[in-house]
Formats: C-alpha cells, structure tokens, sequence
C-alpha cells in the first residue's frame, strides 16, 4: 500500500481529504465541518447524545483489527447507544490522534469503514479534530441522534412481572475475541503458520464488524410496542442487567436455556474449554439489545423475529439470578467487561 | 498527596466519584450521566455542538501543566467554539483515557479543574466515558450549545468594507508558554534552581488557565451587533484571518499598530528575542474572538469595552496582508500551530 507521510497534507488537507464524499443526509444537519461548531436542528424533537473513547491496546488490537472494519465499529458501537434510547442517530463528530507510524492512506482506511457506517445508517458526519498522537491510536466518537417526545426509554422504568428480551444471539462476538487472541498466540510463537479461522466466519464477524440493531426499533415501533427499560450489551448480558434492575429498583430471573447462543460460538467454547454461559454474562461486545416490555406486550412481541424472550423483572428483594436448566438458582454477578480492573 | 489505584475504586465506582458535586444547571439538559445517551431539549434552538481531542506529549506537557488547570482549560477551548458561533455553551461530556500512573486523586484535581469551569459558565456535566490508556493521558471533550434562531455567525459571512475585530490581547498566551518550555530546560539540566517566574504571573495565566468570552457576546448583544464573521483565536491571527476570508471570499488588511499586543508578553517577547508579531500571528491559544461587522456598528462598537478594531476586509483580489508601521504590506502566511506538522 502507498505510504504518504501525514505531514505532507497539513491538518486542513488532511481533513479536507478524508471527509470528503460525506453528503449530508439529514435534515437535522444544518451546517457539518469547517466552523467552530456544527450546527443542527432539533426543534420538535429531544435530543440524544453519546460519546465513545476508544484507544489502541485498550479496546482494540492492530494486529488483527483490519484499520477499515475498526472505523466501522467505532461508528456502530455509538450508534447502538442512541436506538438503545429507542432513538435514530443522525450524526457523528470523529476525533483522531494518530502517531508517526500512520499514514494517509492508513487514515483513508478507517474512514472508508465510517464512510460505510453512515451510508449504511443514514449518518452525517459533521466534524471533528485529527491531532497527532505521541503513541498509539485514539478514536472518539460523539454520536447525536433523536428522540421522539414521550418515546424515550431509559434504563430505569422496568416494573415487576415485565417480560426481559434480548435480540439476535449472544456470545458471539466475544468468542469471536478468544479466537483471534489465541490465533495471534500461535501466529507469534510459531511464526510461518496461517491463522486457522475456518469454519468461524460468522464469530469474527461478530467481533470485527458488528451492526446496530435498528431494525429491533423499527420493529418495536411498527408492533406498537414501547419497552419500560432497554440498553445494548456492550459489556455483557449480566453488567446490563445489573443497570436496569438498579435503576430500575427490581430484581430479574433469567433462563438459561432461554438465552440465545450463537451456534459457532457454543462450538468455538467448547474447543476451548470454555463456559459459553460465563461469555454471554461477562463477555461483552454483542451491541444487541436488552429490554423490558409490559407482560401484555407478549402477543405482539412473539410475532416480531429475533427477538427471545429470556426471563422476567421480579421484586427487588428476589435479587438478580440466573435459572440453570435443572432450576437451580445461580446469582448473578455485576461483573462486565472493565478496561480499569 | 493520597494516592488511590484507579483499580480499587472499578469504572462505575469511579464514575460516581468523579462526577458527584456537577448540580444540573440548565433546563435543556433533561437527562444527564446514567444512561446509554444523555437527553437533551433544544426545541425552538439550534444546537452547537463541537468536540476537541487533548492528548499528553502534543497538547499539553504535565511537567508544568497542573492537572486543574488542565480540566479548566480543556473545557474553555470547547466553550470558546461556542461562543464563536454566538451561542451559549450548554453542556459537556467529558471522556478521559488515563494509564496505571495516574491515582484517583489526580483524576480527582482535573475534575476540579472541569467543576469549577462549569461553575463559572453555567455548564452541566451529562456524561462521558472512563477508560484505561496504556500510554499518556487523553481527554476528549463535546461541548453543546444553544443557538437563537438568524443569530448564528458562521465564518463565510464577512463583506467588503467591514470591519476587522478583536476581543482582548494577543500573544500573552504564546509566551506564557514559551517561558514554561525554556524554564523546563533551565530546571531540567540545572537541577536545583527554582523556576524564575517572577512578574510574568498574566502570561503564564494565559497559558495555563485561560478564558472563554462569554462577556464579550454579552456585550454584542447588548449592543445589537451581530457580526457578519465570527471565530476564536486558537491557532494564531494569521491562520483564522485565513479561514474567515477564504470562506468569505473575501482579503483583508490588518494594522499593525492596532493589534492589541499584552504588556508582558512584549517585555518577554523582548527578553527572549522574540518577533512578538510572529508570536500573535502564528502562536495562537489567545481564546480571544475575531469578528467582523459592518461599518455602520462603528458607533456601537466603540462603546464596547475590550474590543480593538484592528483593519478591515477588502474584496479578494488584494489578498490577506498586515499593513506595518511605515506604511509596508507585509502578505500574511496561513501558518498557525499544526500537531501534524
């Protein structure tokens, strides 16, 4: 790949450069880059608004995350914040510090990968700060989105006897993770061998480009139905759980043969000697979607697809736990994934 | 002083203890830090919004920069771009990215810096992400505003003939930060000596705590100025002159014995042998506002305590230059301070 030095373009050529054939799609944006400020139009509608900061090392590996997906899912992961209010994202601000070792070209990279989120989802990007960076690479996202009066849902309105749903499966991504942590382990150590992801397309995909699930809140809306909590799992099911029956004020049970596993990841758990339960409680990363909904929801949720149904709210002093499949009570631990710990 | 390994305390844990104490403020801000987005109210406003990306070793040298001060001054340059669009800085999110040397107790000095800065301008806190960073510190900082409807000022909008204005003094800042970086080396190779910095306490100020202007938009109002062109002063004179007149298709002609220059800047600009012109045309971090209004405000801007006008805009061919003492065009360069470079 041809190598230009950063330096040579400038900031403003830089910028320049990479954000152009960003059209603007909505009409919430008013002005996008090149003043102090970005200028929108929320008038009629709540605002929603979210911030990411992911860093090299921390969140993400270079050795084995391709620099186009990376942009990718640094737009998604801020996206699935905005519909977990039950909102549309409308715009991303992109900040990037980027050490000596990158180049233009590098840089086009991870742009072509936003570039491909926000034409997918319908996102303008409307500004940002390109920096250089004494070490590694450092990407913050700001997504703003909307909210429609009265159909924003927060984490803290889950009421005893609500049904608990998660779309799509869980685990995946996570185990996706394990395998590309081992391969890179084996790649390093035994030097000329390819790694071996045959077969586990569908979990690197997981992990390497994930999507935001719109589609659940474009579903929830046509059946009429307004969850009383809802959140996406980026840290893990039981993390997300602990937030809602928190601020929630209740407890849950949750079924373990109710919780949908990826086919690939149960498969890739057990080569590793993995519990793939322990994945989907701890593991993280998903960036599907956690809510409750009113028990009298269940007619209209069961005709939705992809959406499982896998326990209920209870009173707070039940606690949170998960129900093993020969009914044994095993309490759940707040315990997600932490870059701090 | 105490020092608490971030590690102790867990990302939520840490959270909390850092954000505690940032009361709600505005009415706009109707669901701040808990929840996967904040929730905003900006019906029958515009929204500003702007973000900045401050990374160690690039942005700033914590060999000098206290952590307080840094918070501070890491939300003024986010409320300068605001009120440069003519808005009112709303709210903030704050993510920090922060490796294993730092203690919750230094975490605890930059959220005082950013406390007190929300204080003094009214600005509440609604979120932001904690993360571990395996290298120097990052703070990534949005900052949302609210914008009356016809009264935003973009850059593009400065005509010929009007007139060319600052808020404030230029330079102080850049030799503030010039007499911090020599006595580094002073201090780093003579070991004991005290850093010398006796009488030079205003630019040093400038530097290290600066201020954003808000009463200087106050007073426009006040006065029923609306400029035709508006930024702040962050890269030096020369390069944002450059930005408003290439968006305006515009020149200009600035004096230079109208630009306001700080007495103490001079005197060090002098001691150190410094072209203190070159220090206010490419040395930026002034934070001060540049703006440009019609002729016919002349009466009312000179009411106006604090602001100098210091030439005018001309049609484009006569291009952007800076008219000496002796009469002398010297042309201006769009060279202000560029990490990639």
């Amino acid at each position: 790949m041809k190598h230009t030095e950063i330096s040579t373009l400038g900031e403003f050529g830089l910028i320049k450069r990479l954000t152009e054939n960003f059209p603007i799609k909505n009409n919430s944006t008013e002005k996008g880059i090149g003043d102090d400020a970005a200028v929108l139009d929320y008038s009629n509608k709540k605002t929603l608004i979210t911030s990411d900061l992911l860093l090299e090392g921390i969140h993400f590996d270079l050795t084995y995350v391709p620099l186009r997906h990376l942009g990718y899912k640094a737009v998604i992961v801020n996206l699935s914040d905005i519909y977990a209010m039950n909102g549309q994202p409308k715009q991303i601000i992109v900040s990037i510090g980027v050490s000596k070792r990158f180049s233009v070209e590098n840089l086009e990279e991870i742009y072509s990968g936003i570039r491909l989120a926000c034409n997918i989802y319908g996102i303008d990007l409307i500004g940002g700060d390109t920096s250089a960076s004494l070490t590694g690479l450092t990407i913050s996202i700001t997504c703003i989105g909307e909210g429609q009066y009265g159909q924003i849902v927060y984490r803290n309105g889950a009421k005893e006897n609500d049904l608990i749903c998660v779309s799509g499966e869980l685990g995946s991504a996570y185990m996706g993770l394990q395998l590309l942590e081992r391969e890179k382990i084996v790649f390093e150590t035994s030097g000329a061998i390819q790694p071996d992801f045959q077969g586990k397309d569908y979990i690197l995909q997981r992990q390497l480009k994930p999507e935001a699930r719109a589609d659940i809140i474009d579903n929830l809306k046509k059946h009429n139905i307004l969850p009383t909590a809802m959140m996406d799992i980026s840290d893990g099911l039981s993390s997300e759980l602990f937030h809602i029956c928190t601020q929630s004020n209740v407890g849950c049970r949750i079924f373990e043969d109710k919780i949908p596993i990826g086919e690939q990841a149960a498969i890739m758990a057990e080569e590793m000697n993995f519990n793939i339960i322990t994945a989907v409680l701890n593991g993280g990363e998903d960036y599907e979607l956690l809510f409750t909904t009113s028990l009298s929801d269940y007619e209209k949720l069961i005709q939705i697809d992809d959406i499982g149904i896998i326990g209920h709210i209870t009173s707070p002093e039940k606690g949170l736990a998960l129900v093993g499949r020969q009914g044994e009570e095993i309490k759940l631990k707040a315990q997600g994934w932490n870059s701090l710990q």
